[in-house]
């Protein structure tokens, strides 16, 4: 595909690779943009017919974004930026240095400039940092003739005409109309009398989560979003939802394997930004550690006397970690899609222990079997490593299903709860219900 | 809200109920349903309108759906299933033992119950088995008023009108067209001169990872699915897809965990199936584990001379496991995304390489003060340690970002590459540097 395109180029046939981009998805353009050298990408760009390019920016990434609205003069960014629907206009800006936003905006009209900015100060992972203004919006006595109409005059710049929006005074939201109710409807019908008027909504300001969550639970392609005051303000479409809760999942991974959680994607980030969102953890974990080692000091003397002993301490605090991080990694995701609640603790607990009870069980006894049969371990170490065992996948798995929802309890983030705090604290439990049991059955 | 409803359901009082009812969403009533005692369920489910019914009953879960079914007169399930849509019932038939499904097939009509049947078929997780047969089908020489009669005449069963689809002779996809563009073009226009040809479509066998795939990188909506002929048999719809993408990443979630992946709700799974997810895994990594023992068991001596070298195991283990389970959360979660790709593996290399760097010597400075200073070991051990901490961070990020890149290529799941089995690796690595190390510096 590619290197189709490459050759056209190269011998200038530019007609011929016209013709065959037109045909294309606008995202598949996109994509091929970013593959080219950036030589070709202004040529390609320019090439695009009007009513697709803006279509086609949206889609390419900041850099391609950037170097485009740097190259280009300024009537084609007033052309670009006039046809982006606002919520990708915001989008990109949040990306751009000064001077190229200085270049959107003077080369906008003054009620877009307004817009832009007020759009700007919405806080990160809010509604309104998400939402765009291209709806349909309708009055109530409208009939569904002059619906249509209003319809078929501005639909054309509308991101989504699938749900159209029925205001009152003030813009106050009152009702929703689907467009295959209009079009099902009598001609004569006024919009009050059909639409919805249970209308699901969402503030300016609630967390980009939330939102996500309502759509899933509703299987919404759009949603209002109101101001304080209820009237409305813009809308969020699905496709933005979807990059949402990919985003949220991110995050959630990243703070379960003890990073601060970041958006960027890995490639594009720098090495710097990668070391900081890791080192900080690390500390953390490697000093807790140090509790760990300073169990097995306090018991030197034990180690010294029955030094074999040692060579099982990393298969104890492995298995205790991976027991544990199972258990936290199941409520952790059950927490966040909403299948457990905060009042479930006790039904975990339980859940958890039984569930333990099993595992610890067949753990053991093929343990037991591997060191005292195969390794030839003596009958009273083979016991103490076994029945260490045995607790120490109790307790991790008891620890890691309830710990989640403790945190979550104290309005902590149930995610970096996972895995690495889990071992530590398993692992510190699993050596002195080792060396508790050592000295008991041993006689050190 | 539970209470109120409560309250007139014990007065008796089933006009104001269903009053109040009928101005709820759906979604609401259903969640309703469940909250409800089982014995007054049926009597709320039987004053719901007809027309919502059927969607109401989509919404609630199996329990409740096998309870009302079973509960039903003959007529009034033959009502429900002509109502929900095909992706609905194959849904709920899978989840339900065959009395329910005999009474359901019992009660269709003989094209649904062939069609129930085709579709039961489909392979779990294919695109057929989520796929819908409520469209909208348009023939290619239609007006665009034919097409809106026609729409008009069907649309008020389609589970989507927004982009209907064109076909040919034999029902062979040719094309797709929104109802924005049908409603904002001329009535006497063709719809084959105004359709989009471009189709992006996907074949019943695909895979529904593949069909989220597509959907977040075009945005759609809606998306044709096609037989081998490439005849028109479905659609998937965009809720669905929500829900596909919660579940590949529940279950990449459980396979990082050391988990065999399960779509089932953490409290609606039996103890027995929980631990049966999770043993296989635990096995495995404590045996492997084993091999950590081993080299412990090999360097008896050196810890039996330096008994306190024992004390620095859990950090170096611990550390190196959290160091690279990072990195191959970040990969994993990259090559998920499509945003690493197999080609990248020596970027991924370097960029690993240099953060570990960074990381490294930050951690190795930290604990050599903490060792050297605060617990004042022997400036030899201090070194010992720093430096096999040093070696087991670079490691770690290296294996640790590599790895799932080559489980990619040798076609094996990179997720399972996570956590646990790199632990178990660096764990391995990091004991060998540190013995290597100690015997070296402490001349044992």
């Amino acid at each position: 595909m590619k290197e189709k395109f490459m050759g056209l180029l190269e011998q200038n046939k530019l007609g011929q690779l016209r013709q065959e981009i037109v045909n294309m998805n606008t995202v598949d353009i996109a994509q091929l943009l970013e593959e080219l050298d950036k030589k070709y990408l202004l040529i390609v760009f320019r090439i695009l017919p009007k009513e697709i390019s803006a279509d086609v920016f949206s889609y390419v990434s900041y850099d391609e974004q950037r170097y485009i609205i740097e190259s280009i003069t300024d009537k084609e960014a007033e052309h670009i930026i006039s046809e982006l629907f606002l919520d990708d206009t915001i989008d990109f800006l949040e990306e751009m240095p000064s001077n190229v936003v200085k270049k959107v905006l003077k080369n906008t009209d003054e009620e877009t400039r307004r817009l832009i900015n007020q759009f700007l100060q919405y806080p990160d992972e809010s509604a309104g940092s998400i939402m765009t203004i291209e709806y349909v919006d309708l009055k109530k006595e409208m009939t569904i003739k002059e619906a249509l109409d209003h319809i078929k005059k501005t639909g054309v710049d509308k991101e989504t005409i699938d749900t159209c929006y029925v205001i009152g005074k003030n813009r106050i939201l009152e009702g929703t109309i689907s467009i295959r109710k209009i079009i099902l409807s009598d001609e004569m019908q006024l919009i009050k009398d059909v639409m919805s008027t249970d209308v699901i909504y969402a503030k300016t300001f609630d967390d980009q989560e939330t939102i996500a969550d309502i759509f899933k639970k509703y299987d919404f392609i759009s949603m209002p979003i109101v101001d304080k005051e209820k009237r409305l303000v813009g809308i969020v479409t699905i496709d933005d939802v979807v990059d949402i809760i990919e985003q949220e999942n991110t995050e959630d991974l990243q703070k379960m394997a003890a990073m601060q959680p970041s958006e960027e994607e890995y490639l594009r980030t720098n090495v710097f930004s990668l070391a900081k969102n890791r080192i900080m953890w690390l500390l953390i974990l490697m000093i807790s550690a140090t509790f760990t080692g300073n169990i097995i000091r306090k018991f030197e003397d034990v180690l010294q006397s029955v030094v074999v002993l040692a060579s099982f301490i990393p298969m104890l605090m492995d298995t205790g970690g991976n027991a544990g991080s199972q258990s936290s990694t199941l409520i952790i995701r059950g927490l966040a899609l909403g299948e457990i609640e905060l009042k479930d603790i006790l039904k975990v607990l339980w859940k958890e222990f039984r569930v333990s009870l099993i595992v610890a069980v067949v753990l053991s006894v093929v343990n037991f079997l591997r060191v005292y049969y195969l390794e030839g371990a003596e009958f009273a170490i083979s016991v103490t490593v076994c029945l260490s065992l045995f607790a120490t996948v109790i307790l991790a798995k008891v620890v890691g299903g309830v710990l989640p929802i403790i945190a979550k309890k104290l309005k902590l983030d149930p995610a970096i709860m996972a895995g690495p705090l889990i071992t530590t604290i398993v692992d510190a439990l699993a050596l002195l219900l080792y060396f508790a049991m050592a000295t008991t059955f041993l006689n050190i």
